[in-house]
């Protein structure tokens, strides 16, 4: 966006921010694409279009990639249309396709952010046990068929705790940004379902980083590295010596943590 | 089938027995359509053909409409195919979308029906509760935004409790068939994710049955009609009566059972 256009558009009366869950599965991410690819940016600018009345760019806490999920992805945008802000949500939903949904609506000062002002994102990575891959979860979690070690997974997933270079689970195509990251929470907890969610809480994350740090964890339940070695290379900042990146539809952005700056 | 073309079929070796579990959100039904038109059968006939080695024509415990989703549909074939039967199903999987699924396969006497067999039958259906909807489970279940009364809802569907002539649930495009079930059980419980799992287990069910009492188990849900107005409905037997019928989404065949005659 041009300077001159984004000073416009926050010359705009209001600064509306929306929490947004998807099902990612159908979309070439949340980043905006030039059609035919269609991102879940371009549907619901579009819908917010039709409500607002005016030109709707909205930026987002972080793009997530093609087929990773949200519950809690939070965007905003400038506006000077006047639907209230408690008619929002449902007036958006009623445009909305099923698989992208509005959960809450609020009114923000004009300096808030949803990238910039962000403290902390939760991501939750789904892992699907069995001896048959489930049909109905196929959409929303990595089937693995052999039996995983979950309490060294556990202790794997521990190693990332705290202030590191992750260096070692970043993906290539990365901005060159500081590469040090601190994680608040790690944990890998057995759900219904026969499945492994994954949760990891932390002050901000790299391209690819979870679905690299993920696909390490898998190897160290399928028994091919130790959680010794996950150490070693997490300690070892080469992205070479990391497993394979999990797949995208395993991933969902849970929460963007804004502390006191803003809450629904 | 013609009765030539099906003591053909029954002379061959074998009679296979396969458990499976669809998303049929994107097929039209269970039973075989006219490409291209795609039902689950074509699909799994398709890639039977492939690991058997001769033509496939299965035999569904009944078929499910378009858009319903099953964890345990049952089908049967006769075929010459010398596959081992503990093979089977990583073989037929390996050539799936992952939207269907064979759960367990086995090999049952020559006299074995998947239809004519089947003692009993289990369907699930899903409501999902909230404020707003979840894109994660609109695949999935019944999307209801205002309060339902659980209570009721419970006292409602204990109506369906034992053996009843159930025309009043019975969709106008049904066979003329004799409209007296048994249910064993039906229940309502309420699941993680602020689900409400409404269960029924019976001796056999009508065109559109379960879809039609949820229809109007939702309506006391609501508060739209009371308990004693649902059971008289029942008592009725007038189809004109009940409520709308429950979008397919929420429905699937949970399990067929077979008693001692075959279990996987």
């Amino acid at each position: 966006m041009k300077r001159e256009h984004k000073a416009e558009m926050k010359a705009r009366a209001r600064n509306i921010v929306l929490k947004v869950a998807y099902d990612g599965t159908a979309y070439h991410g949340f980043q905006r694409q030039t059609p035919p690819v269609v991102a879940v940016q371009n549907i619901l600018e579009e819908k917010l279009q039709v409500v607002f009345g005016d030109s709707i760019e909205l930026a987002a806490s972080g793009r997530t990639d093609a087929g990773v999920h949200a519950y809690g992805q939070v965007v905003n945008f400038f506006t000077d249309g006047r639907i209230p802000t408690d008619r929002i949500v449902r007036a958006v939903n009623s445009l909305l396709p099923s698989d992208i949904v509005v959960r809450a609506a609020g009114e923000a000062d004009r300096d808030f952010s949803a990238r910039h002002s962000a403290k902390s994102k939760t991501y939750i990575y789904r892992i699907q046990r069995g001896e048959v891959p489930d049909p109905m979860t196929a959409r929303y979690a990595w089937y693995i068929r052999r039996p995983l070690d979950v309490a060294a997974m556990r202790e794997a997933l521990g190693c990332i705790l705290g202030t590191h270079d992750f260096s070692a689970f970043r993906a290539s195509g990365g901005a060159p940004m500081s590469p040090v990251r601190t994680m608040y929470e790690a944990a890998v907890e057995e759900a219904a379902g026969n499945q492994l969610v994954c949760r990891i809480h932390g002050n901000g994350f790299l391209y690819h980083m979870v679905r690299n740090i993920i696909g390490t964890v898998a190897n160290v339940g399928l028994g091919i590295i130790t959680p010794q070695r996950f150490q070693e290379i997490l300690d070892g900042c080469d992205r070479t010596k990391a497993a394979a990146t999990a797949p995208a539809c395993g991933l969902f952005l849970e929460e963007v943590d804004y502390g006191e700056r803003f809450h629904f």
